[in-house]
């Protein structure tokens, strides 16, 4: 090479920044597509997407990309690098190994194999027809196992999907992790279901709900969480997700139910805290593989905090509920803030994990952790999955699906080849709660704050605690600074504990209600 | 080269492509831009266009291009390429000839000078500062001067900026069509000046039009026109527009006042009489660059078609003026159909292109196009413009600007560098009038059609006779094979004088009123 190292270096950012602006591109696309693109430029589209996907992926995995990589990994170049592009070398590597280890014609086949999968998927759903669905599994688990002999593993070989969505965790960490969270939830979630109180959350099901006042209420909610309108929006598609194309241009969706009160306010807060992490990327990092979040798990962390810690808190309502019942003045005339409250809080095991409540959701997550790293590690067999997750369910959750349907069928993951996403979920909850006890600490207010709405308080020491870093930082790294540990569930059971035992203290609560004393919010954690 | 014809064919066709796919996404992202993407990322969405933009440049100028162009032109092999392939390879030819002509360097100065030039118009426009701009102007002309000795010429420099909107369109041409319009124009503009009879418009200038129901009935005439919604959408920006991404997505945007009732409607008509022609292109062209209307003029014309002729007759609104009633029923009570269909055709000299009747509209043409000629046959000076508009307003239109604003700072086109455009607006009205012409001929029934409201019977024959053959036929062949005829402003005139002498005939309009006879629709030209 003839260039010095700074020309190299600026040649390498000119290569990160045009993969970057192909990803951008594909986003505004993606978005465009499931918000609302006339449907007959969809097939169209689709070539689109395949084209500019290609190009991202023949840069990422160049020549050029893997020339640089070797020059910027040697000892006195890589020295030179500021922290920012040490961290950028790392992650272009990791993508480049990812890529480069799999034969192109073996991808070609998954990438069809996948695709097929998912139409597949989808009748073999809607038909309850498990054996339809299952040999495209069985082709699908043993590419993953394949992919996995060919990326190399240590101890385990689910860890090297595991590492994909959560830098650094192994079947080890998450087996320990998992077993304590399972040892508190079960029980918890039988003493709920024993008990003889029971939420009416009916209200919220009664087809009454405008949705244009629907949206009304999500905009407030999410302005006063400090999601920025100037560097975002919220539309509807058929499912919710936030996309983030840079920190200036982070959009959000809802979908939005007449008959569904509760649907789309808690997945516009979900969303509205996926997005604040996007918004509040230091944009140093905007043009690089680093301008995202650092895993699934921390991003889901974010999501749920907002969402449940923050959003089903009796602090939170207690602040918001009569702006709610201004823009529903007749649909909540006869509902009390104490009802509304254990209303959006009521736990009930069920047999879809997308409707679970916080509690039981992380059995749901748990069922489908030991299914997929049985299956890496062929110790069942896909034929035996409708087995298995019933006797699970029924181990776990006390209940069992009477078909596959609303079984082993209902998730699109598999399909797809997404396996090691599934426990990001949980980890989600887990440090959402881990974070909690530390802000908790930070401000010696906190229930004061919720009370009169300072949401922003929250939101700007995120930012900085955790947002800002974007992917510089690893996930493990990210808690470490912030919680002063390294994951423990032990914060989430203590808050689901406390949380739900309040609620579900059916007799205090009735008793309270008879003697005419004022019901309680419950001791915050 | 070792692949054969075959083999060759399809690389080229996945090259053309591929082009096509950039221009694809650069539609979606330029779409999102102009109607509601977050402020703040606008600049960084600005660095992903520039490198689309670049890379499909880059491909339509490559080495790799003028290869297959120089293969494919080769008699034997041209003779062996369908109609198609055969028109596509002119069409890169022309472009790649048109590119690789000038040099990178000059071309780059000139992107940036044009940049630079359309702030600097904006606020010399803004603070009336003719001299702040003339700079820029001149540099800008001077550049087209060289571009054009560049590209070559055959009669007149001007020639070879026309030829670009509108293939084989030129001076020579362009005078004499021009010269006839102005001719009866001028006097039947000065007639209606004369006209002690004055349409009342001043019912669309109340603050009262509700921008939801605008959009309401905006939507309905769109879709009774034939507008596809499967295969588009009607948003709102600043300026109205039409972007045909495939056939099977152009989507339209208006921009709703409630302080001036006609202005979204028309420009809807206007912006659907545009995306009807790009929806209707041969599918086989999608995906190249004959995928689109032949020229500008043609385009305006079936814009044009539908916003005057057909959106501004009496037959149309006899149809649906019932239910535009419906939709504002207190701010229409008072107005009859005969006043509502005078008012929405008032003639005015006024100063602004972009606010001007279709009477008048042609003369803010003319003024432009003969400027341009000027400035680019070197016979007179930027600097005397203003006087020269001036002179040439007093003398068309019979009035004069006050100042540069309202003058030859107006207009965006020449501080872009868009020479050679501005007669594709009046190429549209006269080829409008010819296609008017033929329809009446084609339907007998053509005034009961319209009265009825079966416009999609127009759609369906303008999709067969113009839309379907994108950019496979010339201006000329369109028109000829359309009309049977040359290009020819006297159906225009025909049509205007005819429509008009009706409408301003103020003395029988009148004396009709008074004595109780019914006012009659004109007689359909």
């Amino acid at each position: 090479m003839e260039k010095n190292f700074e020309g190299l270096l600026q040649d390498f950012q000119e290569l990160v920044h045009k993969i970057k602006y192909y990803n951008e591109a594909l986003a505004v696309i993606f978005w465009d597509l499931r918000t609302g693109a006339p449907k007959k430029g969809v097939p169209g589209r689709a070539k689109v997407i395949g084209m500019l996907s290609t190009e991202a992926f023949r840069l990422s995995t160049s020549q050029e990309m893997g020339d640089y990589l070797s020059y910027f990994e040697q000892k006195d170049n890589f020295s030179k690098l500021d922290p920012i592009y040490r961290a950028i070398i790392e992650e272009c590597r990791k993508e480049y190994d990812r890529s480069k280890k799999i034969p192109e014609a073996m991808y070609k086949e998954y990438v069809i194999l996948t695709s097929e999968a998912e139409s597949v998927w989808e009748e073999a759903k809607n038909t309850d027809n498990f054996s339809m669905f299952s040999p495209y599994l069985e082709k699908i688990v043993d590419f993953n196992i394949k992919f996995i002999d060919l990326w190399g593993f240590k101890d385990n070989k689910y860890d090297t999907l595991l590492d994909y969505y959560e830098p650094g965790m192994t079947v080890e960490k998450l087996d320990r992790i998992f077993e304590q969270l399972r040892e508190r939830i079960v029980p918890l979630v039988q003493k709920i279901k024993d008990s003889s109180y029971k939420p009416d959350d009916s209200m919220f099901f009664r087809n009454c709900y405008d949705t244009a006042r629907q949206e009304e209420f999500s905009l407030m909610i999410l302005d006063k969480m400090g999601y920025s309108f100037d560097a975002g929006r919220l539309d509807v598609s058929e499912h919710p997700f936030t996309i983030g194309m840079t920190p200036g241009d982070v959009r959000i969706t809802t979908h939005y139910y007449p008959d569904n009160f509760s649907s789309a306010l808690f997945s516009s807060i979900h969303e509205g805290g996926h997005a604040l992490y996007e918004q509040n990327i230091n944009i140093e990092l905007e043009d690089t593989p680093l301008g995202t979040g650092t895993s699934m798990g921390i991003h889901e962390s974010q999501s749920r905090f907002w969402e449940n810690i923050i959003g089903r808190s009796y602090n939170f309502w207690s602040c918001y509920y009569e702006d709610l019942k201004k823009i529903f003045p007749e649909e909540f005339k006869s509902v009390s803030l104490e009802d509304f409250y254990k209303a959006i809080n009521k736990v009930e095991p069920s047999l879809i994990r997308v409707e679970a409540d916080e509690v039981t959701y992380n059995l749901h997550i748990m069922i489908r952790y030991e299914i997929e790293k049985a299956l890496i590690n062929k110790e069942v067999k896909v034929a035996d999955l409708p087995r298995i997750w019933k006797e699970k369910m029924k181990e776990y959750l006390g209940i069992e699906p009477k078909n596959d349907k609303e079984g082993v069928l209902q998730d699109v993951h598999w399909a797809g080849g997404s396996f090691g996403y599934f426990p990001s979920y949980t980890l989600g909850n887990i440090y959402s709660a881990q974070i909690y006890h530390t802000l908790r600490k930070q401000f010696s207010n906190f229930d004061e704050l919720i009370k009169k709405g300072e949401l922003t308080k929250l939101k700007d020491w995120l930012g900085e605690n955790i947002h800002r870093h974007g992917k510089l930082l690893t996930p493990a790294e990210i808690l470490k600074s912030v919680t002063g540990e390294e994951i423990n569930s032990g914060y989430l059971i203590d808050y689901l504990e406390s949380k739900y035992k309040e609620i579900y203290n059916a007799r205090l609560s009735i008793i309270a209600f008879v003697s005419g004393t004022a019901w309680k919010p419950p001791p915050t954690y």
